[in-house]
């Protein structure tokens, strides 16, 4: 397989990486069941089923010794009281890492790993690290688009299929304004 | 060995990242012989030997699936008429590559594999990709600080021994006020 060459990519002002090779558009739709308010949800997909995120990528050879760079432009929003988020998923290597930077927005890097949950937050200047093993979403707790670059090895390769069946352990709900991990049983 | 755990990062507004688990500060003369107007950089020495740059790094297992973090802060200033710049080097593991992303300032990621050279500039919202066999050092061009934000695999390693006995193929000089790339051979 040829490897990758010498590149320059610029992010640009609205969170987009240029140039970028595959681009992730998910509406409120393309998440169906992963909000816990299915009432909610229900309805605003009616309503115009909103924009939720866009993921641009540059794509690198799938092989190990390579990084993916790609920027994420979450929207601000809610589902009931339940944060925008991505739809979260494992690497398909377990033990790859990824890093967050954030560009602008207020959010946070939810985690889980077995029972534990970790909750990071990540917005201008900000940097999150999911180690090796841990399922990784985002959530937007601002009320302007959060943006942050991430980058993860080559290899790493994604499993959304585990999240999309059992969720994650806790969410992030807003509380009279303030972010509160919930955990699901509890509710 | 015992892998990484969730964790935020930020860096300052001068470039530190915070928390950091090892620092690097070079001044000129840890970079002997490097630069290729050996009087004028002798003489820069004696003057006071200025910092060069200082590197802010986040340490995780040097195993592969962790990934490491780091910031540079490179300052401005020319040896003779060579920008300043990083010792470079080739990851131990040749096959790693790196991210760089610009957060301030101006300047130019110098690679080479081979005889091949080439430069990617690197500033504010920019991201340099280093591929995997390619070594890399960075030049700021600017007259404030180059300050950007890397990430590399857990076990690429580094290998500064190479350049330090053979430098790069290509220097990059100030050409009335024009960053020029220039064959060492032609000079």
């Amino acid at each position: 397989m040829e490897l990758s060459e010498p590149l320059g990519l610029v992010v640009e002002a609205d969170g987009r990486l240029k140039p970028a090779t595959s681009t992730v558009v998910r509406h409120l739709s393309d998440m169906g069941g992963m909000y816990v308010d299915a009432g909610a949800e229900a309805a605003m997909i009616d309503a115009g089923d909103p924009l939720v995120y866009e993921v641009f990528q540059w794509d690198v050879p799938p092989v190990i010794g390579e990084l993916f760079v790609c920027t994420t432009v979450l929207q601000p929003g809610k589902v009931g009281s339940e944060y925008f988020m991505t739809k979260g998923h494992f690497h398909e290597q377990r033990d790859r890492a990824e890093v967050y930077y954030g560009l602008s927005g207020h959010g946070q890097v939810l985690m889980f790993e077995g029972d534990r949950v970790e909750a990071v937050p990540i917005g201008d200047g900000m940097v999150a690290y999911v180690p090796p093993f841990w399922a990784h979403r985002t959530a937007n707790t601002g009320i302007e688009p959060l943006v942050f670059l991430a980058v993860y090895p080559g290899d790493a390769g994604h499993d959304y299929g585990s999240i999309e069946r059992t969720g994650f352990p806790e969410i992030l709900l807003d509380t009279d304004r303030v972010p509160a991990l919930i955990r699901r049983s509890d509710r």
